[in-house]
């Protein structure tokens, strides 16, 4: 069971590095720096929860983290290079699936730590949105989190499901798995629906943007 | 006194989620989002203060902050999505309130950890600060600390009057509210009349920004 | 020694302190904003280190940084107010000093930690990075961390020196002195011959930027 935490957490931190080295590109960006983003992708949501939480910072004495990151930019890099015509979409549905992995990791060690449902939540929303607020504001793009579209709030969706799971003693692979299919598939779905809530009312003319 | 703090907290927490609102508003954001901005914003300045203190974040264990700030929004969204003319200044009050609240309880609890005047000073500047420095970076903006305006120097007036005050032996309760009076009120006598501190001498023809 | 780090670690502060100072004035900011830029930025790298570290913030109980700090800004102020034209690559120059200074300065504190190799040059590249990625951030500029040019990459260099040089028993002085020396003549370097690693092959009529 640990073992499949840590797995997990390979794949959560795999999958935004490869989200931070599509975004470099897509910037035309170039360089070293671009591996580097992409790590601060990977392990920037993480590390702030950690850092919250005050529990050591995952990656601090385990190097495997930089063996996924490596890897993961590394074939990010072969395939672009490969092939020219990428789908649009394909930066979101990595992003996507790092969101619901991270959610669940932040969700799952906040309860280890015994903390109360509301801070669980918010970790879960942390963890799975901090590392590409980080990659959004360092390529100089306007958050995906504060876009219209359902983003933080299907983190909150996962936790909510996450701890009702929990509370009523369903164990906590059951609680994991069914938040993350929560969290993954109401993201996908809002993608793919373009779904959006509103909660200003602008008088006409104008834009959300 | 306990108590008052706890208050005083919750009200600079729920007066920075507001400016964290109304910005999102200004910029037409829309969506969830919004929410997100506004929490980040109201709890980020406590937050890094606590990281930096080494002491536990303040929210982790008590909701109560998150009461505030949903009480907060509600009401901001509320009141923008009838009130369509806004007076522009709003977002400069609310930062100003939420700037003096934050100041006087970052040099507090510096104050309660024995550590020196320097950092007590520092920590005022960063609690009150880095809410309002989130809030501008996610929404692109210059922060207003970048300004030319008069904005860190108002906590450092605070913090002295705070030090002093307490090496005076005047008491807490006299110290916290001169501190908060002295920034609060330079803060809005800034914006009133622009006050602006000039460090660097341009060559003619060129104007600051 | 422990003196002569200690000495390190406000040259590298200062160092950054200027380059803070640099980028506000190239930005026609003003006011005392720019000072808390330059703060920032001196202090920014080493803090985010010490919270990674789970170590107390190397600033909180020693007042002496923040001397450093204003006699670097104080000085920077007085001549860029005299002399107007300034070299153009003075703000890269500043800031190649302050990346090998607080490079070794990150992996210093690491090993004395007993962390592994891997985290060591992490600590290295994080702290010489992220006192410029915040100044950048904040004055929007794109990180120079992202731009094609060797950045983070002599910091990794300078780490890998470092842990051979103590891995082979020369002492720490000889690593400490031999990292610094690689990270600064790279970083150099690469300013002077413009050296630029490729990772992305884009298509042809598209220039990286």
């Amino acid at each position: 069971m640990q073992d499949l935490w840590h797995w997990f957490d390979l794949v959560g931190v795999a999958v935004f590095a490869i989200s931070g080295t599509l975004i470099a590109h897509s910037k035309h960006m170039d360089g070293f720096g671009v591996i580097v983003l992409a790590t601060v992708t990977g392990i920037g949501g993480g590390t702030v929860r950690d850092i919250i939480l005050d529990t050591p910072v995952f990656w601090l004495r385990d190097p495997s983290y930089f063996i996924a990151i490596f890897t993961a930019i590394a074939l990010s890099i072969y395939v672009l290079n490969r092939q020219r015509n990428m789908p649009a979409q394909l930066l979101q549905i990595a992003d996507a699936f790092g969101l619901a992995f991270f959610a669940v990791m932040g969700m799952q060690k906040a309860v280890l730590l015994g903390m109360p449902n509301t801070t669980v939540v918010i970790m879960g929303v942390l963890t799975g949105c901090f590392g590409g607020v980080i990659r959004d504001v360092l390529a100089r793009e306007i958050p995906l989190l504060l876009k219209g579209e359902l983003y933080a709030i299907t983190c909150i969706a996962g936790g909510i499901v996450y701890t009702q799971a929990l509370s009523f003693d369903l164990g906590m692979t059951v609680a994991m798995w069914s938040a993350m299919a929560t969290t993954l598939c109401m993201r996908l779905a809002a993608m793919r629906w373009n779904w959006v809530i509103h909660v200003f009312r602008y008088p006409e003319g104008h834009q959300s943007s």
